[in-house]
């Protein structure tokens, strides 16, 4: 019988990367959760044991904490380019490199009105990520850059409604016209640089507009299913952002259901709700550019829309 | 051999309990967990199983879902004080009553400039609670209020030091006087009632005050040692809320190590830090007044504080 | 700016069904956590917001649960194929049918030696899992079937070498020949049922098999890395299981530090270790058979491995 | 105004400890999680900063680890109090030191019917711990063990009624002779080490039978509430172990709801519920010898139980 190995990665998980900048007395804090993995022709590594083709994952932590320093931190699809193209320049047998990057904000902390020079506190609102996968050699290389939130937890207490669907021996719903709608949104839109006037993108101003968007998007749209309403948040990030070719959206239900008062003789006109753990809802979407550019390797291994 | 039943409580833990305020267009939301419980004279229902004196703890749920409506959600305070007083008048047999409640922070999304009507984020920078006991009966009655903050993450990345420490045959850390200090705080005060003019406090304002108050102190301190950070932050508190009594601290010290860099020929000077996840130094502190009134039940079942 | 709706994928997320036999006195019981999901044509529903072709995530729910009762649970995989097959037939716009089912193992306590007719404790040492993908009508039905386990915590405490890896300038990583090996490991596999005789394959006995087979394996392969000891484990499942075309691992490196106890005057000769928590190594790869059939949908939705 | 320090306490927690014991080919695994702390009279480190009196947490560290080689672990109750003793005489400002200690299962793995030399598998089935405080000096030295076991998940599919409760305008809760009854239970005993015939206790041999009557109890009690079957857990413990004065539990009602299977036509009689997270009734109950030696300072800052 013969067997072989087929898709295979290897890396280190969750560095913890923390990198201030103190050139002046006002610093600035960058708070990554950094992993890094190669994947290609480890064929010995796996079937002999002789690991003369393995970059250690213990060397791939130690560049990415120097790299942090050496090349310094811009935007993280930025650190993760750069990570990703020398991983792949460094390991001769790796096919491609595959670079994920989680930053977690912090705000300055105010004091008297103003915000402190070095002292932070750290916010919530959703956690800025991005997947870079870097593939090929020299004029064939190709990157991609999937960017995205997770962690947005969003709730709207009206305009929401759900009805006429269908119905089959096993559906107990009862249609509504009003019920919250919430949900802890993960986005992740893939760029497509070739898009852009001169092939590049300005990063943080995509991700704050995106961002920014998504959230007012879901405020205003009328919901008629959270379907609907992500359809409706993907394609204005499309028409409105010429860099990004695709969004794909995992959204779960949070199930807030109305609490019956009833027995109590107590009225609940959508005011008393019990907030659930579990099941919920899941919806996942993709909106698309019908003239998209071809995904390649773009969404190997993102977690949860591969 | 003669045995008893000591102490005992039993309740039901984690309603979540979400209340929309829609009496205008302008919707409100107020979203929390509530944790209520009884103890007493419930050796019957021990022993010889007969639950005769045992209000189900099913019938605190309904009570929590119902006074929301019923009685409205002011100040979390005001909230557990009447869930409190209520378990207990109903629950003869019961000696005292503890009612937790957590309060998560939401922001109205931001739409063209202006927070949305009935459209909300989750934010982070901390979750507020209390932890209300009421004991006695009639005249006798007396209750207890503890408030607090969680999950307030923050960090210094300079103005912090640690040195002159007791060292022995196991010391090995090296004296430092440029650290980055952090912590996920923990806070939690007693209010006193009597200190203020007219018995009564204003509850929201004053856990505005006091959180805004440990921030900015966190801040400003220059840091000799976590331990001194926490005095100041909590004598400040102390200082300028007369309301407050005392006031006890659980902070851990989140290591952030400063990254060796010289392998490969980078200096590193205190701008890399890889951020550890355990252990972790927990510091645990109180600050009293000399005149505090007597905590009587006030700790009572107070996670991590008793 | 035309725009459509791609990939798409609806359901009910971790229905945590709970199934008592009690036809004699000894009763058995199955716990479950389902999730079900339905992908397809639902352009509607996210377009204009008509939600005539979908089935309710509650109505799959309601399904997931009746169905315990109904048609009973048997081995997981089974359950499994007739929720899909139904929610296909149920769904006439879905082109696929996603259903997942992580199985908790419980134990009879021991009373006086022998297992108690109608108590249970919950026991670790992994839990199984199936993802089973069910697509197109009538004659065009495929399914597949990927099982497989989670959370099996294993340790070598010698046997494991990793020595002769590439270096580059950011390597400083000793070489040794003797450290300890963990990992919580992640295993799934891929049926084929057209491998066995009859086309058919006994869920149960050959989870248990597989299992047993990983374990002990993993015991005695001499490791010169993870990639090596997690080939041999799938070489092994492939050589003694016709039934299964390939097998996936994910197997995060759970670094044991070996403590410097030097400091202190003592030696340290590979006894007290500091168990990290972040970073850590993560390993992913797939061994497979030469003729392997076409994956097709198998892997679609995988958690971690698609 | 006059303010002091009051109830403090500092130390390094979750030190992952691994004690591999290799003096023969087969080897033993101690894998545990260690937490130390000091308290007393620290007011200069907390007031002015003055750490002279403070022995870093790093060095608590150093010494768990440096112990694990040096003394030896034995029962994890022998070790803390050892490392108790130790950072309480290392620490001349310390009026109390208090050690914290979880342990975590492995079995050998099975390799042809026999366990395996070094290779292990991580178990479920609770975590056993103890929690050690010691004060005093010299003849005036006092040591508190309690021990116990947590994350004990059972389950009852018959044998549990809950009626006869007490009622009002809140309840709705359907009186039931037959429900399952589940919980994932923590339980702490305080050992009385004058109870024994000369003053000492074989630890390992105390937990081991204390958590087999614990479950057998479980297993056999009829229950008519939670409470009465804590109680009836407890008391058997006491009755059969004289070196335990006293014994608390923190037991969650884990409820599983009857699903309602009549608008699909089918009965469900007691055979398909739903698992639910939250709320979650939480049953806290002591059960405690007639003549129990005074507690002291035995249940300080012991988790959930103080």
């Amino acid at each position: 019988m013969a067997i072989h190995l087929g898709a295979n990665q290897y890396g280190k998980a969750e560095n913890r990367v923390v990198r201030i900048y103190r050139d002046t007395p006002r610093h600035q804090i960058r708070d990554l959760n950094v992993s890094t993995a190669l994947r290609g022709d480890f064929e010995d590594a796996h079937t002999t044991g002789d690991q003369s083709d393995v970059l250690p994952t213990d060397t791939q932590k130690n560049t990415a904490f120097a790299f942090a320093k050496e090349k310094g931190i811009g935007a993280i699809e930025d650190y993760a380019l750069t990570l990703g193209a020398h991983f792949l320049d460094a390991s001769p047998a790796a096919q491609g490199a595959r670079i994920e990057v989680e930053e977690y904000a912090w705000d300055r902390i105010q004091v008297d009105g103003q915000g402190h020079d070095h002292s932070f506190v750290r916010t919530g609102g959703g956690v800025r990520n991005t997947v870079v996968n870097v593939e090929g050699r020299g004029a064939e290389r190709k990157t991609y850059v999937v960017s995205g939130i997770s962690d947005l937890v969003v709730l709207k207490s009206t305009g929401s409604e759900f009805h006429g669907f269908l119905k089959d021996e096993y559906t107990t719903l009862p249609e509504t016209n009003d019920r919250i709608l919430a949900t802890s949104l993960v986005a992740r839109w893939r760029y497509d640089t070739r898009r852009t006037g001169d092939g590049s993108v300005d990063w943080d101003k995509s991700y704050d507009e995106i961002k920014g968007l998504l959230l007012s998007r879901f405020a205003t749209i009328h919901s008629l299913a959270l379907q609907q309403t992500l359809y409706g948040m993907g394609s204005a990030v499309l028409e409105q952002h010429p860099e990004v070719a695709e969004i794909k959206f995992s959204a779960p239900n949070k199930h807030h259901f109305l609490v019956d008062l009833s027995p109590f003789g107590t009225e609940n006109p959508g005011e008393v709700f019990i907030a659930a753990d579990r099941p919920y809802g899941l919806i996942e979407a993709t909106v698309t550019r019908d003239d998209a550019s071809d995904a390649g390797s773009a969404w190997h291994a993102v977690p949860g829309f591969c």
